[in-house]
């Protein structure tokens, strides 16, 4: 495959790009970035419910006027990447496959992103590819930019460790995280389609409530990273669901290991993310409304009258949560430029 | 005014009520919420801006059939109590004039909630009557009903104490708070009429943000209460504005100063709220969806992976978190059933 | 069953009633208006899908603490009344067996609204129950309060037809309707539970659509209302969704067979609803926030620039569009005030 | 300011351009649109009431990283061309300025809509720059394509005369109209920022209205434009208001003056717009979802049982219902590809 990261010089399709998994939410939004992508060819969508079905009258403002297909990989030698958008559990052995094929592969599960295996089984169950777990590097690419410029199989965080790490990385790296609350808020789209009378329209109008509070499979993946940045702690991370559509907001509560002034904090996070172009250190407290379809992070760092460092990150779920990374690692797997495409 | 407390053996009113500042959300439906009350006569609704206009043009859902005047308390001797709905500082010289009057009073604003006049200077700036700050009754009422039905000057509190003392209240009648954090989220009406460009329906909506970080006002009153149940803590409070129109969630992170396990905590809270007719302690997590329009406040209770303990409290920021909670107090200090004309 | 209209002079319960089909949206809230009622008592709560779950689960805010059970008349001889609401087609069976019982029966369906069989079974397929047909009382209270007096079957009607014919009332008693364009909104509770995809939150949010455009089976049933007023007229009928949860707003553009000036057309439709409780004449257009969570019908009347009358009238689809005005109905039956337990 | 229509080989800046006006929601986003154009220079934003602002921090989300100033055309020499988006009757005034300056105005506000100065006068008062009219061409692209490219001021109709427009003109082109009802919907946004407590986000949240029922401004302009189509005829024009941010959905109900069947009817509509990018001819109503954040216009026609036509459409009513098409209006009259920077 190191030919394909070798883009025609005449500004040609950089690689052909199979999504599957393109009738869900994050899916079909990943099939629109690379469709209107100016490097990328989309060559096929999958899906295992809606074969048959074009995806610009699932999904009309995406206008992406493509057949849903079923997967079928014997016949795509034609694939350069892929981007694979199915449910935890089921990935990994098409994930699998598509390795098998010689393709790169984008991972939207959380199949490849705990590194422990154990713990994933805890969570999720019996591994489907774990002879691929090593090989596989975590897509927050901010974090993990110059492992991703290398890599074959990545495994793209989720909106909550994407909004949680980003907001919490430079106290991580600074190993100044003592204890962290995280009160994430996120918009209905995240829930995924389906989800039946709780997803439908008058069960989430003007309402709003957490969920999975005694334990959320994101605690152990957000622990990770944390821990890897350089100084874990004990997260404790409780998901809410508001009444809009597209959005994460992550609150973070941290007890540092030691006293840090407001001046200092702005200071660290400002100059930790100078260069990242789709990150912004905002002076107020950022608003889901700013970063909607877009692949912006914006956060806002103060501490409080009581010493407790507060950091704030708003992204949209489905992009810089989902689909908008998706692309932005892709950019880099293939030697393109990181925000072509989602900008 | 103590033949006031004698409600007419017969069922007739068994009060004359004032509501002054009719015109803003909360007073709104203060002053409904007395019109359709069994017990309660509404004798006059009084504003600062909207003089000449009839309370059913202003909120056509209250259905209130009344003019709204200026405030002339030269003339209302025939009244026998009052809900004032001022904005804090704008509301100490009118609850004087009206306790002068000889009318009880059930003040919404902030103004006689801070026992301690330095604390309120700080936060309010300087107090319009502080001769009657000993005499105010804390007006929470499964907190200090007792005291409410002495009471001459009730201090209601707002949304943000109300839904936060309310979930931490069993824990610190125990002395096990150690440390709290309070992500609380609130609706629009929260923020009271006017409001400019930021309340414009194009500005809120599918949005949600955090505001006043570093320190907001209800921290120190949060303190002060979960200190006299006997156990106070610091606390970290951060409100959020959510796209919704009613409705209060307090999602509260708490380190105990001992361990408790998931069961002695539930067994806690049903025992603490077993015969509070507004308040369910539920088995899952509250929405804001199933409190709107009532005064009930529904908790629940959990202890997370990492030990901490979640209480979530979920009311009508107008209703449980203002008015509601006003009529409530006014039941008690009338001798009247308590939950007469809300429930 | 004619003991049961004359209700206990000691004001107990004047009828003991049934709720069949109560965990969908309107049968809900009919069981929580007889619930809440303080003539009535709810003896029963029965579903086709959620036998065994408690209402106050499925529909929290309406805090009816009862079982939904399996509908089983053989041992149900203690029923004085009952509210159906089942799916169109399914409802005629259930309601002739409740009659059988001798039970007053009102039917939220359309089996009973249509009396001319053909046309019933043009749009809705064989009808259940045809010999039940023709002593059927449409259930549009306020204009045939009379009728429903001795009323022992009640087909109340839906949203589209109450809100339309409400609003054209007045001029089809006249005579003055010679064209009419029904361009009809309504909330999501509007289509039911269910619906999948097309009533996710995320499909909805932001959206507005009109939806069976060609043709909608409520034409024919307001064509039918309108002739027996006194005058018909050609009706084009469409429906449109809005992203909201409860609200019907129709609005009407007639070409009135002769000539009315606005002062006339107000003076018409104030005089028509004079003593009507629920029907309120407006000097603007209504807006469906006002109605909300009520049984009211709010009406506006006017003449534009090119001498069309357009008539506009706004109700919850879920009261006064269903279950409100089910009880208003069950009400007159049972000879108790019409507005009891609805007010 | 004929050299500005010959963009230069290399591709670079076809014009440096202006934005009037920008503050307000339409002006916002043309100051966006341009920025982003890749054959468009931003070169000044101004403002009434938010001078020395960042148009980022007023509209985070549109991402323009200027400040805004007053309006001074003394200095101005550098203006190719300019988007006016000022208030009615503001407007005439500065166009006629910066005509002056040679520029080529693109103005949104309705000043040279109207070709009627008496017209004008009536709905809008007095005219500020009545010698412009005549010179003017109504910027609704589909229809006026070929005059625009040769316009040196064009009159951008707003959202409700661009989705009747477009909905009727095949018809009216083919002298079908006979009588015609518009009743059309629009979000929020449409209203304008400003507007106080009636556009509160907690007025309009769950609620729908009509308004200005008894004559519209937008009905003579609409009638004038039907008239020029070929086949005029009396329209009865009721705007309503959405609880939703963008967006706008004529629902069209039309008697023609011959009969036509489903099949032609949709023939003439597809062969109409066979080639226009922007415009979709869809086989079920438009959704306002799908159009949102586009230029696009989606309709639908069909006829309902009792003969009359139904044609319905959706725009965003700030993009082709305003700047979107402001731009793809000036891209032609800069001699630039019609879609350029708005696809």
């Amino acid at each position: 495959m190191s030919e394909t990261r070798v883009q025609p010089l005449d500004g040609g399709p950089a690689a052909r790009v199979l999504v599957a998994g393109a009738s869900g939410f994050a899916g079909a939004l990943a099939a629109q970035l690379v469709w209107r992508h100016p490097r990328l060819e989309l060559v096929g969508i999958t899906s295992r419910g809606d074969v048959g079905t074009r995806l610009d009258r699932l999904y009309p403002r995406y206008r992406v006027p493509m057949e849903l297909t079923e997967l079928d990989l014997d016949s795509r030698e034609d694939i350069d990447a892929a981007i694979v958008a199915y449910p935890h559990g089921a990935s990994a052995p098409t994930v699998a496959a598509l390795r098998g094929l010689g393709a790169l592969v984008v991972d939207l599960s959380a199949d490849f992103r705990l590194r422990d295996l154990p713990t994933y089984e805890r969570w999720y169950g019996e591994h489907g590819a774990p002879e691929l777990l090593e090989g596989a590097v975590y897509g927050l690419t901010e974090i993990y930019r110059d492992e991703l410029r290398e890599a074959e199989l990545v495994a793209t965080p989720g909106c909550y460790p994407t909004a949680s790490v980003l907001a919490l990385a430079p106290l991580a790296e600074e190993g100044l995280l003592a204890d962290v609350v995280i009160d994430a808020k996120q918009g209905v789209s995240g829930a995924g389609r389906g989800g039946g009378d709780e997803m439908h329209y008058v069960s989430m109008d003007e309402n709003a409530f957490a969920y999975r509070t005694e334990g959320h499979r994101h605690r152990p993946e957000i622990e990770q990273e944390l821990e890897a940045l350089g100084g874990g702690a004990p997260v404790t991370f409780v998901p809410h669901l508001l009444p809009l559509d597209q959005g994460e907001l992550a609150s973070c509560y941290v007890q540092t290991s030691e006293p840090i002034g407001k001046e200092a904090l702005e200071a660290l996070y400002r100059e930790r993310f100078s260069g990242e172009r789709f990150v912004r250190v905002l002076d107020a407290p950022p608003g889901l409304r700013d970063v909607r379809d877009s692949n912006e992070c914006h956060i806002h760092v103060t501490v409080e009258e009581r010493g407790r460092v507060l950091a704030f990150s708003a992204i949209d779920n489905l992009w810089k949560g989902a689909s908008g990374q998706a692309v932005q690692n892709l950019n880099l797997m293939l030697g393109l430029d990181e925000g072509e495409g989602i900008s």
